[in-house]
């Protein structure tokens, strides 16, 4: 390709509305172009780069022995309803009613419309395991999509469903796909960080999520330096520690009963620790939450309205995602004030456990090792001291809610966990029964008896995956593209297109494409400089100057790298051939 | 790939709905599944020929210098106010609202999303011309989707968009297109009929449509024996032919002034040639239609409605297709029985041109060679004989409105028509400045001033045109893939998949893959009866059939022949090689 025919528009400023680097290098390369909030264009030069990545994750998935296919886009609303979905899914799914009146779907994504193919489809238990994947258009009504295609409300996914008549197959499924996004990942160059996690209750299943670290990731990471535990902040747990009292040892039980002390103008864990002289692990904090569509059994909370009081220790936070995963509530929410009062007959600022009858108490397990303790008084400027958990208070549950941060402990090996944003490239996930229950998928077993298979799911979001590659392989000076994903793998750049530089860049533009690389010819009328800033911004792997002074030789340099090599002409393609199939090979690998 | 590991779902039944063939076959090879009214979802085996088909597109395209993009599927609907199409496309666009309550559009074509892709990307005269293209998700609420792909809701669409400075470099990027389309269409094994018009007033515009013959084709074309005269019948003009009297003579001028005759109980043309013992070449035939939007002033025609009176021989039928097209019209109708009266003063059966005063005439070019004709008489039971066009009536404009039939002869060169149903697989069209003016796009030319570029449009059905190879490429025990399009270009069966027979085949299959061909080896545990019978249904074109009984040697047979060939195992890779090869040079030439 010549770059005159490329219609290649690159930008010198940063686009205004363009934060992090992979929005600002698409814009500038002239990867993409925004055609309205949310919504990109791949231009030419971009969309090679995003077919490249679409096929590095199709040949993957085909070897797995995974099948393609493609499903619509738009889909019947009937098949969300069928599943339930139609109600669960929030405004972000896209809805219209055709010119019949009958609901429609952008899908945002398709377990539906491949269960209900399985359903039409597959009669006997010989005819499973199947995984099917597609790599198609999406759609979702992203509040405020930014970032570019990081979160675009349109946007390419790969998306994976397996079905398995036990589960021993489903996690056989599981495992082959985990195996190929550690392929895919690794071709194009990207650093994973793997975060497991079990989800839900059901036995042997789990989730796996591809993470790659990004600073306006939406997900926070806690990172084991030692060992590889990876967890979403959301989930992870830390090894426990002993509460300390203020002189560093582990706090004391006491025979003293508890005791009420008054302390007016006390609002603060760190005021009522100056005002009685200690530190804020001598405190049990509590908080009353209110919890939405409980899934377990709570003494004395009948009605709409549940609450919960969680007790912990005052130096840590409470981590509303555990919360509502021990509950199994939908959601759960801080109670607002006037909840708090009548719960706890004081004012916001003095619940705790002792005497409270209108809540459960849910106890963190950093409670556990707590002596001596200080907790709200259930009055308007009161407080108890010598509080013993156990004694003084009995939790209804006690569990771990306790949000872990960097310093924090890791379970597995104690090292002193860091943390990191993340942004989630690719989730592998145990479905169960949940589509093929609800959708009626039914097989014949050995016996002739009608059975439900399992499903999994696994997704990769693509054009997000494109973006990450450029946030980790890019420099000051634009795309430093790996060679696997490159547009094109090498850069003709003569510095003037005329004469014997033409010649010789035209030679190396045959013999490069004839030995099957794609090559970018740029025989663009434009100062040296601004060639070869462009070829720096649009990130091309190897960059050949043909220079009138350097003839017979030509400049050979690599993207990565700040040094040229001076080649003889004749040996140029062989020698560039050679770079590139190493490099393919060593990603490839 | 294995049968077994395929999900290959064959159906033995012509599914209920399925008219046409490829419908059914789609259906019963198990290339699609209906997902929805409209929508349907390829699986693994069809998607591999959908593929194909595409990928001939792309590299055709590619071939010819156009540059693939990427638009979105969901656009903002102000880009359609822009161009004012807004308004103007109909109901089949489906239209939504974001959650931000913005229009938004599910793209049922993208000349918008291009033309503003181009006005935001080109500045410069230097940076045309550019033909864009994308092979994507489109979707048009069609009130009543049948057919299969053929005329579904959801489809995809290959559509380019090429934009020049002047008539001649768009005369070129046209005729670029044009031949790429010949070459794509020959590549897949497609017989087209090329459909040439001049679409407008515009100097040097036009259009062609690639048709492939249909019984249930939305089109009729007129075709030309022995030239290459091919034209949708809304377009066609025929040679005009001498208007003959009962005698097979010319008909000669009389002197006799026209006069009434009375034809009581005399309803239809035929009626009155009996009566009058004359042919319906000797009527002029005279139809009041009511005018929309009329392009052209009508004398005497003011207010909302207005209304001509064609005439045409009375053996002839008025193309209201053309007569729209001659009088600048949205659209042409019948006036009602009420508006006749009102314009001709007689019950609906007595309409003519003398004396007619309340609708100009339009005469049909078959009028200028009729002499000594019969009319209605604006009376009821009132005929004129003796009427002398010309002499007895003046048209208001003379032009070809007729219907041209087969047996009507071929304007270029005499033969008789035939005719043909015929269904549109791609469509190129010289746009104009259309979209570039109201969407304002300009471009600095040489001299600095702002110019605005021309536009040419090229779309390609890409399911449709899948259907039509199967239409095209079928026989009653299935579908006989053309090399270029089949899913696998040979199927391996052996008649049982077991012992030497096993290792036969492994060994061929594992050959044949090694020379890059596609292979679907049949490992089902099936009878042999069955195996043939599926592998004749998906119309894999070559079929080796390993049997205890031949070895050491294979049966080869050609899908689209009845003979199978004895060929020695040793040799028959080679052999298959070089067919597969040799079929895919002719069709790729």
């Amino acid at each position: 390709m010549k770059t005159s025919q490329l219609m290649l528009s690159t930008l010198r400023e940063i686009p205004a509305d363009a934060v992090i680097a992979s929005h600002q290098l698409m814009l500038r390369a002239g990867l993409t172009r925004k055609l309205g909030n949310g919504l990109y264009s791949y231009m030419p030069l971009g969309l090679r780069s995003l077919r490249k990545v679409e096929n590095i994750i199709r040949e993957e998935l085909d070897k797995a022995g995974l099948l393609e296919m493609k499903p619509t886009v738009v889909v019947p609303g009937e098949l969300w309803k069928e599943s339930g979905r139609w109600n669960t899914m929030g405004v972000e799914m896209l809805r219209a009613k055709n010119r019949g009146g009958q609901d429609i779907v952008i899908s945002p994504t398709a377990e539906e419309a491949f269960t209900a193919l399985v359903r039409d489809t597959l009669t006997s238990y010989k005819q499973y395991p199947v995984i099917l994947y597609q790599i198609n258009t999406k759609y979702r009504d992203e509040i405020r999509p930014r970032y570019g295609v990081m979160r675009g409300r349109e946007f390419i996914m790969m998306d994976a469903y397996s079905f398995d008549i036990d589960q021993k197959s489903l996690d056989e499924s599981y495992e082959k796909c985990a195996a190929a996004y550690r392929r895919i990942f690794k071709r194009m160059g990207l650093s994973t960080i793997s975060v497991k996690a079990d989800t839900g209750a059901m036995g042997g299943s789990g989730s796996e999520e591809f993470m790659v670290e990004s600073e306006v990731g939406d997900d926070t990471l806690i990172l084991c330096p030692k060992c590889d535990y990876a967890a979403n902040v959301e989930k992870a747990t830390c090894k426990s520690d002993v509460a300390l009292d203020k002189d560093g040892n582990p706090q004391k039980a006491t025979d003293l009963p508890y005791e009420e002390i008054d302390t007016p103008n006390v609002k603060t864990i760190d005021d009522l620790a100056s005002f009685l002289k200690t530190t804020p692990q001598a405190f049990i904090k509590t908080l009353i939450y209110k919890v939405s569509n409980c899934g377990i059994e709570l003494p004395g909370q009948k009605g709409e309205d549940k609450f919960v009081a969680v007790c912990i220790r005052g130096d840590l936070d409470v981590n509303e995602a555990k919360l509502c995963a021990i509950l199994k509530a939908s959601d759960v929410e801080l109670a607002c004030d006037e909840d708090v009062t009548r719960i706890t007959d004081a004012p916001v600022g003095f619940a705790g456990p002792v005497k409270l009858t209108k809540a459960p108490v849910i106890a963190d397990e950093s409670i556990s090792t707590m002596h001596d303790a200080v907790t709200g008084g259930l009055k308007k400027d009161v407080h108890f001291i010598h509080v013993e958990p156990g004694r003084d208070f009995t939790p209804f549950m006690s569990a771990d809610v306790r949000t872990v941060k960097p310093g924090d402990k890791c379970p597995d090996c104690g090292a002193e966990f860091y943390t990191k944003k993340g942004n989630e490239l690719g989730h592998i996930f145990k479905l169960g029964d949940k589509y093929t229950k609800s959708m009626n998928v039914t097989y014949l077993d050995e016996n002739g008896k009608q059975q439900t298979p399992i499903m999994g799911c696994y997704g990769i979001g693509v054009d997000r995956t494109l973006a990450s590659i450029i946030e980790e392989h890019h420099d000051e000076n634009g795309i430093v593209w790996t060679m696997t994903t490159a547009p094109y793998q090498v850069a003709i750049v003569p510095v003037k297109y005329d004469g014997v530089m033409k010649e010789s860049s035209d030679k190396l533009y045959d013999e490069l494409t004839k030995a099957g690389i794609e090559v970018l010819l740029d025989d663009r009328n434009e100062r040296p400089g601004v060639k070869f800033k462009d070829m720096d911004l649009i990130g091309i792997p190897v960059r050949i100057v043909v220079g009138e002074k350097n003839l017979p030789n030509v400049e050979v340099k690599m993207r990565n790298q700040t040094e040229a090599n001076l080649v003889p002409l004749e040996e140029a393609s062989s020698k560039v051939v050679q770079i590139v199939q190493e490099e393919l090979a060593k990603l490839n690998a």
